[in-house]
C-alpha cells in the first residue's frame, strides 16, 4: 500500500481530463489513499470517485466491486473473496477441500508466494495494514463464510478455518518446513480439506454435518 | 540474531579472563556467530566454546543444551522444544490440548507476542533466518514429535500440526481476527486441541487413535 498515494493525488491529476490508463491509475491511487486513511469498511466507491475527480460510474466501469479495487490496490496474489465464493457455490461437504485446493493452486506460483509473504510481513509490521486487511477479510471472507454456515458461532468457525489456511501458507511458503513445503496440492487438499471442513461445519464426515468437535 | 556478533567476537574478548557475566555474554555472542554462519545443525557446543575462547565444560555450565543456547540467542518468547517435551510426557490422547494450552499461556503475555511476531517477521524477511529456525524446529520439535508418534508419515503429521499452531498464533497475535483474538486460552485449547490431535494421531477421539483422516 503506497504511502505516497495520498500526496500524489493532491497534485495536478485531480479533475484533469485523462486517457484510459491515466483514469484507471487515478482511481487506483485514490482508492489507495482512501483505504489508508479510512480503512476498508468506511471507504466507498463514491468516495474514491470524488478523490479521483471522476464520475462514480467510471469507477464501476473499471472495477466491479470495492473488493476488486482493494485487491488491486494491495497487489493481492490471490483473491480469498473469490475462492470462498466459488467454494460456497459447490457441494457443502466439499467446501474444505475446495478451499485448500483453490488457495494452493493459486499460491503455488512463485510470484504469488512472494507477494503473499510480502503482504503478511507488512501486516505483521504495521498496525494500520493489519487493520485494513482484517476489515477486508472480515467483510469479504469471514462474514460470507459465517453467513453461509448460519450457526451461532459462525464467525469463530470461519476465523478458525482461516487460521489453519494461513498457517499452512506460512509453513509451506514462508519458513518452508519439510515435507509440507513439498507435497502436492492434491495431497495437501486431501489432508487439510477435512480439517477446514471440521473447523467450519463441526465434522469431517460428509454424512454427518452436525457433530461438533467440542462435543 | 545480532549480525555484529561475529566482529565483536574477533576483538580482545577472546582468551581474556572474564567475570561471570562476561563469560556468559561471550558464549552467547559466540553462539550467535556460529548459528549464523553454520546454521543450527552444524553448530556444536564444542565449536561455540572454541570461538568464545572458553573450556567446553564452561559452556555446559551456563547452558544445558544447544537448544537452550539457541533460544537465548534469538530471545525466543516461548520454548517450543520444552512445550513439546512436556506435552509428550502427559497422556497421549491429551497431547493436542496440552500443546495449545501451554503455547497460548506463554504467548498471551504481551512481551512474548511482540517477540514472536518479530521473530516470524525476521524469518519471513531473511532466508538464512528461516533456514536456522527451520533447522531448530525440525530437530527439536518436529523430530521429537515424529519420533514419539512412530508412524511412517510422522514428519508430515508434525509439520501439519505446527501449521495449525502457527496459523493460530498469526491470527490471534498478528492480524488479530475477531473472535479468535479474544477467546480465552481454555476455549482455544478445547477447540484447537482436538484439531492438533487429529493432525498428529489421525483421530480426535481418545478411544480410537488409529483412524486416519485420509481414510
Amino acid at each position: 500500500m503506497p504511502l505516497e498515494a495520498q500526496s500524489a493525488l493532491r497534485g495536478t491529476r485531480r479533475g484533469r481530463r485523462a486517457g484510459h490508463g491515466d483514469t484507471r491509475l487515478a482511481i487506483l491511487k485514490a482508492a489507495s489513499s482512501e483505504f489508508l486513511s479510512r480503512g476498508y469498511d468506511s471507504t466507498s466507491m463514491r468516495g474514491i470517485a470524488k478523490v479521483a475527480g471522476v464520475d462514480p460510474a467510471l469507477v464501476h466501469h473499471y472495477f466491479a466491486s470495492k473488493a476488486d479495487l482493494f485487491a488491486e490496490t494491495i497487489s493481492a496474489p490471490v483473491r480469498p473473496d473469490r475462492i470462498v465464493r466459488e467454494a460456497l457455490a459447490g457441494p457443502r461437504e466439499l467446501i474444505g477441500v475446495n478451499l485448500v485446493r483453490a488457495a494452493l493452486t493459486n499460491l503455488d506460483k512463485p510470484s504469488a508466494q512472494k507477494q503473499f509473504i510480502g503482504l503478511l510481513r507488512t501486516a505483521l509490521s504495521h498496525d494500520f495494514a493489519a487493520t485494513i486487511l482484517r476489515q477486508f477479510m472480515t467483510r469479504e471472507v469471514v462474514g460470507k463464510l459465517s453467513k453461509y454456515l448460519d450457526v451461532p458461532d459462525g464467525d469463530f468457525r470461519a476465523t478458525a478455518a482461516a487460521s489453519q489456511l494461513v498457517g499452512l501458507f506460512v509453513i509451506r511458503y514462508g519458513v518452508k518446513f519439510e515435507p509440507l513445503a513439498k507435497i502436492s496440492v492434491e495431497d495437501a487438499a486431501l489432508h487439510f480439506g477435512p480439517i477446514i471442513q471440521w473447523h467450519l461445519t463441526g465434522s469431517n464426515d460428509p454424512i454427518d454435518m452436525e457433530q461438533s468437535p467440542r462435543e
